[in-house]
């Protein structure tokens, strides 16, 4: 029985191989960088021990905004994109595994802590959805509906908590709702109502305690201890609408998620300015405000937390967009300065931080860098690249 | 040729697989535990997702106190047991990939930064060893040497670092030493002499940064700032020490690798009495000396940060030798008392903590519980288990 089970498994490889030209080797799969190919609606799958191309899987819809969960033993990434497809790829033999339509536009996704569940956020037609992991069978729609009368607001989020919650935030609503992925049924079990005007991303601390979302409109981001669940707690930013430089425009919205924490300090990227603000996370106070060349688009520090990449946007094309700029967190300034290329973002670095994976958006490459040298160790040739996902976020909180 | 190379992979796998009983499914590895059987010299690998045993891999040694690592991707585990033999098992084919000797008597094992090298201490003929990791040849020996015409120092450790340092203590030399794994030669940078009598145990805080070494004979434990590698400062540790209880008979060494942070505190088995010690790792200074039922062995503390859980150990047989201990780590007490069984130690998480992973040494049995309600929800029948090794630690600094 155990051998012609291990024959069906052995031909299903071959296919898939055959299917999508995986690499002709084994690997494991807690060191692979999943890259999104924006305009071609695929993703790129490297091994970042050896920096090797292990293959691309194609036909995963919109993913302009794409973003990428993994199950806990990461041989499944859960993609979802812009236009609503959530795709279900197993990165083994690099083929798609499942398919599922999550609404018209969606924004994000989460998995729960007991890897059963993924969430996704919709734009349209707003509110949230649950699907089972394993066949993408939809379980569970929670409309949010925030006003009697009034449609389902657009969600933000969501994000997973030790506690196995799963939080989002109301576009419309301005507010946060926490649902218990554990109970049957999913119920909301709280929601944080004037939490802020329209929040655009949320995240949870590393150590998976503290929630914390931004607004476009309102000058605070909004803090939940997620052991209490009691307030919402309001931590000044107005820093970023300070006079003294100029607003700058949004090209685009700063992400959340990848927020750096290093030591007590968390480093987050200005909303509409050309700064990184340094909070002191035990009391939230604003520590230091870091100018920068453009707007920061992901704030990333280093494993081990000496530095901390932050890219830079700008006018489309601008020089600042070439430039990833290292802040060393111990004197807060920027000490280093790379010129990675045309629209270079979204450094993700490896476990261990001894390499950083940057996508150069315009040059049609992802380049990987040495990260003590600051020296470009490999290229890759990938299409118009965008998110880069490690699959170490497969037991990350929030991630 | 790339159908030819997965040829010879699928053929590779089928004589493995006929070999060693793999499990008959494809898996990832960022979720597995390797348990050691510590009296029949195997492992056994469990899938902790769906808490299914894939298979064992037997032939690896003596391996009482044996520890193991992970390469980065998770494929490879490698372990080193007591009587010196390191293994390197391949965790996709259940199969024993290469064996090497490090020395007669072994005891801590660690992989550098990059993934290229794992080095061994031991405690004869004393020293550390260098291998590469691909194909364990011996690629330097470093024979600590402390003074003049005595023979090498027994050594503990060692720990890999963000800066790619490896550090290991003298157990004759009072010293801490710390080797360079990126220059050639792997040179000893730095010496820290005179740090404190007979350290028995080391570990580096989750961030990556603090080194911490334990004493037995000292009433401090030494802490270096790997940032500055300046001084090793001594931290007091003299209340293990205290009268008011009687001290406890030293059954087992505890384990500093499993030491507790949750938020600012860090959470310490004492030396030779039936107490966890609380740490305002802020300024070091204590905060709260916890009675327990027995000494703690491994001191834990549960993704995200609520709960720290302690096996305890005393004499062989003894009551308290059933218990894991549960301390809220807002009231700083114990919360909650888990009978386990006969010899239950090593409380294992999940990297999102849904679940512990518990030895029941004299039961011959490895227990998953269900972390939220304490329930057992499987048992896996094992050899006399010891040791649990979460995958996930392939990307955590210094396990």
């Amino acid at each position: 029985m155990k051998k012609i089970s291990f024959a069906l498994m052995v031909l299903f490889l071959l296919l898939s191989a055959i299917d999508t030209e995986a690499a002709g080797r084994p690997y494991g799969t807690s060191a692979l960088m999943v890259v999104v190919e924006r305009e071609s609606g695929s993703v790129v799958v490297i091994d970042s021990v050896e920096h090797e191309f292990l293959g691309r899987v194609e036909g995963l819809g919109d993913l302009r905004h794409a973003t990428i969960v993994f199950s806990r033993d990461a041989r499944f990434a859960f993609v979802i994109a812009r236009d609503g497809t959530l795709s279900k790829i197993d990165l083994l033999t690099l083929s798609l595994e499942r398919q599922a339509k999550a609404g018209e536009t969606s924004i994000g996704i989460a998995i729960s802590r007991d890897n059963r569940y993924v969430m996704v956020c919709n734009y349209s037609p707003g509110g949230a959805v649950v699907f089972d992991s394993r066949d993408l069978k939809k379980v569970k729609e929670i409309p949010a509906i925030y006003k009697e009368g009034a449609p389902p607001s657009r969600t933000v989020g969501p994000l997973d908590t030790p506690d196995n919650l799963m939080i989002f935030a109301l576009m419309e609503g301005n507010s946060v709702w926490v649902v218990d992925m554990k109970a049957e049924g999913f119920p909301v079990i709280k929601k944080f109502d004037g939490a802020g005007e329209t929040p655009y991303d949320q995240l949870i601390t590393p150590d998976g305690r503290y929630y914390v979302v931004g607004f476009e409109k309102s000058d605070w981001m909004g803090l939940v201890d997620t052991w209490r669940l009691d307030t919402i707690r309001k931590i000044d930013v107005s820093e970023r609408r300070a006079t003294g430089d100029k607003a700058a425009p949004v090209h685009h919205i700063p992400h959340f998620e990848s927020w750096a924490i290093s030591g007590r300090y968390a480093f987050v990227p200005a909303f509409g300015k050309k700064r990184v603000l340094v909070y002191d996370t035990e009391n939230w106070s604003l520590k230091k405000s870091i100018p920068i060349s453009g707007t920061g688009l992901f704030v990333v520090a280093r494993p081990g937390g000496r530095e901390v990449w932050v890219d830079n946007t700008g006018a489309p094309g601008g020089p600042e967009e070439r430039l990833i700029e290292i802040i060393d967190t111990e004197t807060l300034e920027v000490k280093d300065r790379i010129d990675a290329g045309k629209g270079a973002i979204d450094p993700q670095f490896t476990a261990k931080g001894e390499a950083a994976y940057v996508s150069i958006r315009e040059e049609d490459r992802v380049a990987v860098y040495d990260t003590d040298t600051k020296k470009v160790i490999r290229d890759f040739k990938v299409r118009r690249p965008s998110g880069i996902f490690s699959s170490y976020r497969a037991g990350q909180f929030g991630l």
